[in-house]
């Protein structure tokens, strides 16, 4: 692939995206921090979203919200995309910090998760562990509350209000019946990648890349013939994301992603990838494998033995050539799309970043 | 107490309220399943939220919604009141659930838990625990938003949504302050009962009374000066109710609370009867209770012998005051307000219902 040539003639200065996006939520989370010490409240619940949003992150739905905007005509980067950008990325750390409980994973952002470093800060609780997950829950719960209050006061187009909040209604919703059949895939056989497609439907594909582009071109006023194109580039763009994040998942380096390596095949995630190894090994192979997948106490070397078992039936080549597919099937949507040239340049280059990246 | 005796020439039919506000999220929780099935997705979600809706509840919030449309000369009930009033209750049914999760309550409304009943429903996960829990956690979660979307859906009037939206925001948030800070007093020595009287307030003075009662109110137009007297009565009138659900949680019977006798002495509630209680025990009394509240595992008869504690301290008689005196200041704010008769009538009749009740 070389989709990172293409790269000259962005509309969008993407560093700046981040920033402001970066500096409304900073000032967003300040401002509780500042009325819940008026009321003589707790600051822990916004000191620990700020700390939370400023510890990283890709601020990749912002970028495409951004990047939507643009492709649907919309000049300069006005306050409301920013603070619709903002609300989506308080709605993503809403997912993480409940995903984190479900999963109880240690670590996020290279730091730890927000229930585990709560459970660190009270010892003196009965059972810190189960604190630390109630916190999280309610500092969760927060957020998500958070995220409609900045897109509610965000100045939405008056005539567009209800067509873009029904639109977050449907992203979020989509999003967590996502999450919900994830749950339920570590019941199925370690061979169904039925679920897992659609869970990366729902989930990824949607979630993470069709709707904040739409979002940000139902701002500058999309129609439909627009919105139906931008997802026809969304979809598999998103697909192929989270197929490379389940490569990354277990063949990644732990130093560049930010998440302990094994702890994908500790959790026992299921993905295409896992299914496409499943379907393909030998007894001796798969026997492997569904003894040791989904062991939290799983040894580095039995996990370095899954992995071998795994690049041995190549299905880490398939799913390379899944992505190369879909990257493929995604540009060429651009290459017929009757987009500003500085636009379509905007949306190569996420394209680029989401399915080339290496964290 | 004699404010039973006055509720002649209500303004509202209340059985009728809560018919409707039933009836309007039945039908938006069927119309989330069939459009689930459609999608090849579980239903599993809108099921359970309607049953959970269905099991039962007060309905309190809709009530006092519905109430505070009259109180500001609101005529009928239109059906924006409804969708308001039943994106309340899908709120509290998010709250419950994620409550329930949190205190690992196994019963609500009489039936287990959503929690539970997952874990129960799939034996076969790796840990039912957890994964009832994790379930539960996408339960609430999907309530809260799909609260959201009743309420961004609902024929706002043009002029009032952004008010309106904002007093829900407001609501959310004192909320959620309250429950976490009820997270934090169990770090509290037992005899604090300042947390406690901080966590009625936020947690249910103004969640469950005010709040609503107010949002009726402005979506009928009201005023400033309505909304801070309508405020005054619900303020002390959602003290007394929680005060009296401390002492039902006690001294309650569990057939018509549908609540298991001595779970909030196991699960370590605090309360203000409780610190009352300590505050007053003499050392051999105090030490039982420190020994005893909190345990999961208390047994029948150590409960008693702490219930017996807290009855020789006075503390319930103490309780039976305060809310006898927080009733009557919140009767007399109605008693000096301009409020339509009938609608003052409602309003003395909530209140009774609140803190006479006795489940």
């Amino acid at each position: 692939m070389t989709v990172y040539t293409e790269h000259t003639g962005l509309s969008l200065d993407f560093d700046e995206v981040r920033e402001r996006v970066l500096t409304r939520l900073t000032l967003f989370l300040e401002a509780k921090r500042d009325d819940a010490a008026c009321r003589g409240l707790s600051p822990e619940i916004p000191e620990t979203l700020r700390d939370f949003v400023t510890a990283g992150g890709k601020r990749l739905r912002p970028m495409l919200c951004s990047a939507g905007w643009r492709a649907a005509g919309g000049t300069g980067l006005p306050d409301t995309v920013i603070d619709v950008a903002a609300a989506l990325e308080l709605y993503q750390a809403f997912a993480l910090i409940h995903d984190d409980v479900i999963d109880d994973s240690a670590t996020r952002r290279s730091r730890p998760s927000v229930h585990r470093s709560i459970a660190d800060r009270y010892p003196r609780a009965r059972n810190a562990r189960r604190f630390g997950e109630a916190a999280a829950i309610l500092i969760g719960d927060m957020a998500l509350m958070w995220s409609t209050e900045l897109l509610t006061g965000a100045a939405l187009p008056p005539g567009r209000r209800s067509a873009v909040c029904s639109l977050v209604d449907q992203m979020r919703e989509e999003m967590h019946y996502g999450q919900y059949l994830d749950l339920f895939t570590c019941l199925n056989p370690l061979d169904d990648h039925g679920a897992p497609l659609t869970v990366i439907r729902y989930k990824t594909a949607r979630y993470t890349v069709e709707r904040p582009l739409q979002l940000g071109a139902l701002l500058a006023g999309a129609d439909s013939d627009l919105l139906d194109r931008l997802s026809r580039f969304a979809l598999p763009v998103g697909d192929a994301f989270q197929l490379r994040d389940d490569l990354l998942g277990l063949f990644g380096n732990s130093a560049t992603t930010g998440k302990p390596v094994f702890d994908d095949l500790r959790e026992g995630k299921r993905t295409v990838l896992l299914a496409l190894a499943a379907q393909r090994a030998d007894t001796a192979g798969l026997a492997l494998l569904e003894k040791h997948v989904g062991d939290p106490r799983l040894s580095e070397q039995d996990a370095l033995r899954v992995l071998e078992v795994i690049e041995g039936t190549g299905a880490p080549a398939m799913v390379e050539n899944m992505i190369a597919d879909r990257t493929a099937e995604a540009l060429a949507v651009l290459d017929t799309s009757p987009l500003p040239p500085s636009a379509a340049a905007d949306l190569r280059h996420l394209a680029a970043l989401l399915v080339e990246r290496e964290s």
